[in-house]
């Protein structure tokens, strides 16, 4: 047989260790704001929420915070995810660049979210409650979380925003198969809920309703429940690095390193978990590969927003984060890559991009569709939406390349697969999908109604 | 980390050759008859239908027949699958039983289909084919097809059971991206569709329908199509043979021997593809492993059918073939296991369990479904309906170990996920799924109906 085509670690070399980017970071994170007060939050301000250890690693400065063994045992039914060389796809593209993938969409869930999930539920099991609350809006972090609560014998109560529990019945089919409570949301169980279908009977939901109804079920839970987010937060973008520790060994054992990096944007976590390792290397270890975050064009909060304190949720009742934001109440286009349609952007993605150590691009989703089927026929895995933003960087990369001879080697992160998505692929062959226009006017308008801070 | 829960190989480690077993069965199978003459069929009566090599794959003695490097390379893509012992499912059962299993929904397509596509694909493609023909009911065989052909640069013509076509769009939707063209069976592009039709317009369809337009389409295209099954064959099972080759691998990294080997059977191409081998190490090598066929209790051929020369498909248009038959116009009833609802079943399998070489067990709907869920809460992986019968015939032994006391090591092949099968999950749980009666009468009158050889 001619080329290798995976790249595959044993299981002894699943990372025993989360890496820890605030050790590195050449500029510290900006505080976390009180929405009230204004003034920096504790880790008691966070307590209702979350458990101790997950709010210390919030904050944690270690380099390495060890993987427990309970959660390294349950990463075994899937890690170390494969590493594959995309000999199709170059020859597709008549490129000279090597072209890399990680391939989280291998993981009982179907994407990234589960390497957060499970530690999520092993630290809340650990604090001893009896459950946990989460919002979801495509399906990705509901499954994940559902199936880590399901082993950690956690109840589960998702709140999906109601649109897409319709749109997308076997997401929530997935969900109750781990034993999981789904809401369509708004729904009548919480205030929040009952507050916008009291004004609105016929409201199709949004993430940042049913995050305040997940949030609020927590809080006035009296501590049965906690509440878990997939994304955006430094402990998630924390326990996702074992995507790029994993990738460093493959491509050492590919006998290649990358000269760049694609990941798509949406809160952050699958952009981090590829890239943080990387990023330690460009600063601590002389290497100088570009790092690319790419964006929808039609929420493109760090190639247009402005970096400023806002809230993470919609309603505006989280504590405020300085981050590229698009405004809190800016509604994103329905574009398909429901995973990256959030107005405001991880804190550490955030930072890195303000002091200059990565990139970002927007793209329009007709291009990641296109990218996505390009991939499809030629490797063989149909990706979700939201991984396709990345195809469509990468395939952006490989192209230029080829205009300018240039042998680059590129790596990307294939955070998911696109089985349940299929009827946006259908929309797209049958020409019902289409570019949304960048919404200048709703973000200048949103942007009018940032916190003065 | 305690227990090593995946047994890897690497690349290397791919099979290079498909194991025949037809070199090693102590009583030759019995030959395909030609449904006019009675008389044995020839190369050349199969050659409309079928390339070159594939015929001369069919009736081959050899023991090995090497798999080329264009399919090893293709293979590479998803190849070796992992084999995992499920620690948890035997937790979860108390057992003392150590239980594996090999996954083969890592293939893009989800399911073994793939590992018989591609060669399929490529042998067409050196005949000079401008494509293929063929049947789908649940849809992985199909969507195995339009990748294989995608791969190969072959038109793909797929005849899907309307009401499936109906049901499943995201089924549709996948072989689209790759490239496929899906007509819903029956259509108005074949006689045999326009006859169905014409009598019911309305007609939801049936495997032997699609199967009858898709041999019309190849047989009348003047040589320009020809046409692919994705099971029953001795060629397909061959094929399969890649998965119980490396299970034999895997299982000595485990550092243990299977007891029993448990696998569902439809057409038989799941069941051959991981057993096989392991026949070969019972009648060449001295093992003693019981090797264990789950049939639906509603579509029962080796339990209640009878050993007899019958049509493959519903219509009598095929090669009469002996097997296990419940009458080839009985139609089962409509349980979710799609692929599993065949009358028949393959030359191969019915000759070993006439031989007294394997043994068979049906098991109902709803068992089949609640180990399905056992096996997703314990292991994070939703197993397609027909891959949850050989969990649930892996289950029962399981606990009879349990019973016993017995430290009894079994394998079983977990042919494909459930991702598009959510639908039947969701009827599950809203119990509004329920068993089948065996529908005694009905097969009795198909037997009725036998060709009288």
């Amino acid at each position: 047989m001619s080329d290798t085509v995976r790249f595959d670690l044993p299981q002894s070399e699943i990372p025993a260790h989360w890496y820890n980017i605030q050790a590195d970071l050449p500029r510290p994170l900006p505080p976390v704001l009180h929405p009230g007060t204004h003034q920096p939050v504790g880790p008691d301000d966070l307590a209702p929420l979350f458990p101790m250890d997950l709010i210390l690693q919030e904050v944690s400065q270690d380099r390495y915070i060890e993987i427990p063994d309970d959660v390294r045992e349950i990463y075994k039914l899937w890690r170390p995810t494969p590493l594959l060389r995309a000999h199709r796809l170059e020859k597709a593209l008549g490129t000279p660049a090597h072209i890399y993938y990680k391939y989280e969409g291998v993981s009982p869930s179907g994407s990234h979210k589960l390497n957060t999930a499970v530690p999520q539920a092993y630290y809340n099991k650990r604090a001893g409650v009896a459950g946990l609350t989460t919002e979801t809006g495509a399906g990705q972090w509901g499954t994940a979380l559902s199936q880590a609560c399901n082993f950690f014998d956690l109840e589960c109560h998702v709140y999906m925003v109601k649109v897409s529990y319709q749109q997308k019945p076997y997401r929530g089919a997935m969900m109750r198969t781990f034993g999981a409570d789904v809401t369509p949301s708004p729904s009548n169980k919480t205030n929040a809920g009952r507050a916008i279908l009291a004004e609105s009977p016929d409201s199709p939901g949004s993430l940042g309703i049913a995050i305040s109804e997940a949030v609020e079920a927590a809080a006035t839970s009296g501590g049965k429940y906690k509440y878990a987010l997939g994304s955006v937060l430094n402990h998630v973008l924390m326990h996702q690095t074992v995507i790029g520790q994993e990738a460093l060994k493959q491509m050492e054992l590919a006998g290649e390193y990358p000269d760049v990096i694609v990941a798509p944007t949406g809160g952050g976590s699958n952009f981090g978990g590829i890239v943080l390792p990387f990023v330690r290397m460009n600063l601590k270890e002389g290497q100088r590969t570009r790092i690319l975050a790419v964006e929808p064009a039609s929420c493109p909060s760090l190639t247009k927003g402005v970096y400023a304190y806002d809230f993470g949720d919609t309603g505006g009742m989280t504590p405020l984060v300085k981050m590229y934001t698009l405004g809190h109440d800016f509604v994103p286009p329905p574009v398909h890559a429901g995973g990256l349609r959030y107005h405001g952007m991880a804190s550490i993605v955030c930072e890195l991009f303000d002091q200059g150590l990565i990139e970002a691009q927007a793209i329009a989703q007709l291009e990641t569709f296109a990218a996505g089927v390009a991939f499809a026929r030629a490797e063989g895995i149909v990706p979700a939406p939201e991984a396709a933003h990345g195809i469509a960087g990468a395939i952006r990369e490989a192209l230029a390349a080829k205009e300018s001879g240039e042998k680059k080697v590129i790596l990307f992160n294939l955070s998911g697969h696109g089985y349940f998505d299929m009827s946006a692929y259908t929309e797209y062959f049958d020409q019902r999908l289409f570019d949304y226009d960048y919404p200048e006017a709703q973000v200048q308008a949103a942007m009018q109604r940032l916190p003065q801070i």
